[in-house]
């Protein structure tokens, strides 16, 4: 590796004038600098990052910290995030963390040691206490799909529990009451607020949904499509069902195509997210809106403004999901839908 | 934001001392380490990876350049080079590259910079020549899908052609001749290679396809759609379709639908890469599998390899793709396929 002390050697002067020179500091003579630019090109020096964020406490570099960029709806955050970085001349960094409470604090430790000025956070396992402390540290730090309290201004959320409901609510207008919950087996707060939606929603009809009602598996296409087989072979007679997520009503799809129930005509289903598979299933999906786009766009100006000291305390942004009306849902049939 | 300066201060020593103490230098008794270490855990101080990967010259950090995370392809080849990471004890920055040329240039200096001791890259759009010098500098640079000539050993790559032709073949084994392409639009060698093993199955039998038989698109499932219905509108009575991947062969099976048109029985498809999505579309896509896990964790293995020095330099890694056969395909029907 060529370093600053070999540009030095061929230009004939110091490592602090070249230092100088490199960091557009105006003490230098113009013949000075012409000869180590041209030392330094000849040599194919590449000025080190390291040093320099060291020499300035900065970096031009946006951290982002997400469960895993594999996923659709944390690779459509991670995008929106890149797309207002190249608008601003950053460059974006990212970190997968498992929704591990060890790789969590890892990959925001990493990003902040590397000095980005800039982070964005989704973590679900790490305490409110330890990410205010890191927020503290990091006045460029926001989070999304999460509130810490006392750190409102620097949240980006979404009324999950609102959502789950609307989904919920659809369905009983449609005539279902056997309505069942497939759910992520991931343990973070969003499962469980959208669980909290679906079953608020059965109470207003006077149902308690027993937990046969609900199955398990990861939040992904073959986690539905496993946990799907499994509610269909406890055979609740439901009509209807809400999923955690469009992977996961995706998945269900298939298990119910490959058992002969037709779906909307036997079975309803209705997703979470609007991700873009959702337009490409058959039938496509009816599902829940998660503006993650619009979310993770204000969450990368808000980290920018934070890093700069100009963010408003006051502000509050938390989101609503819509509905998104496809063909997975309709009316129930007067007789008994799923036999199996 | 906490220096070793402040470290220094309240225990008392100098900051020399407090370095020596955090970079596990004996040279310091038990009782100024343990004064140290106390100081800096009461003042929450935290490393400055750039100052020590300057004292060192090496991150624990594995780089990975990605057209786009959120494209599933990239999302599976970053994930198996997570997975291996995570073995390692590493951890993993990824970088964006959009298949730009200044973009891909930018992303692996970046890394280089932060001093990545391993670099994992996917780039189409620079020349062998900057590629070669990139890799002079880093000896754990390995590239993924692209062979650069003289570094063989250090290039994990597919025969892209030979896939196509497999596809092609299978295709014409079911009796059709008239076998349509959907490109993708990017300009990369990818899509020529699978546009040229499609030509040459057909020239086998005789046939040399117009232009009118290829529609060009993003290579996803939007982009699959659009060059669908393109396709279709253009009245080319084709009875088969070969598809760049599996995102635009899943989107291509939407715009069929849409047009009243089945699959397979009146028109077979084959994708490419053999992503999740292939296995939960309707019909299951057949289509060439694409080893992109084993592929990148061979290249992480190898970046870690060329970063301590250990490479073998008379080996090659160009892997072969299989075809899966799931419900896209049919034999050709003898009267007329598609009219519209």
């Amino acid at each position: 590796m060529i370093t600053i002390r070999d540009v030095a050697r061929l230009a004939g002067v110091s490592v602090a004038t070249v230092s100088r020179v490199l960091n557009n500091n105006s003490a230098v003579t113009a013949e000075t600098r012409e000869n180590v630019l041209q030392a330094a090109a000849s040599l194919d020096y590449r000025p080190n990052a390291n040093a320099q964020a060291l020499a300035t406490q900065v970096s031009d570099t946006i951290g982002v910290v997400v469960m895993d960029v594999s996923d659709p709806f944390f690779g459509a955050l991670v995008k929106a995030v890149d797309t207002v970085a190249q608008q601003m001349n950053k460059h974006v960094l990212i970190s997968n963390s498992w929704h591990q409470e060890a790789k969590e604090r890892h990959a925001i430790e990493v990003l902040i040691r590397q000095r980005c000025n800039a982070l964005i956070v989704h973590a679900k396992m790490l305490s409110d206490a330890e990410l205010a402390n890191f927020m503290d540290q990091v006045p460029g730090m926001v989070l999304v799909n999460r509130i810490v309290p006392g750190y409102a201004h620097r949240c980006v959320c979404l009324d999950n529990v609102s959502g789950a409901l609307m989904a919920t609510r659809m369905l009983q207008q449609q005539g279902h009451t056997r309505i069942g919950y497939l759910s992520s087996c991931h343990p973070i707060e969003d499962v469980t607020q959208r669980r909290d939606g679906w079953q608020q929603a059965l109470a207003e009809q006077g149902i308690a949904p027993p937990e046969g009602w609900i199955a398990s598996g990861e939040a992904d296409l073959s986690g539905g499509e496993a946990a799907m087989v499994e509610l269909l072979g406890r055979n609740q007679h439901l009509s209807a069902v809400f999923a955690y997520n469009d992977s996961m009503a995706a998945g269900a799809l298939t298990a119910l195509k490959d058992n002969g129930i037709l779906v909307p005509q036997q079975v309803s289903i209705v997703g979470f997210d609007d991700i873009p598979i959702s337009r490409y299933t058959d039938p496509q999906l009816t599902t829940v809106r998660y503006p993650i786009v619009s979310m993770a766009k204000l969450a990368t100006e808000l980290a920018l403004k934070g890093a700069a000291g100009q963010l408003d305390h006051t502000a509050q942004h938390c989101f609503m999901p819509t509905l998104v009306r496809r063909h997975s849902v309709a009316q129930r049939q007067t007789v008994e839908p799923v036999t199996n």
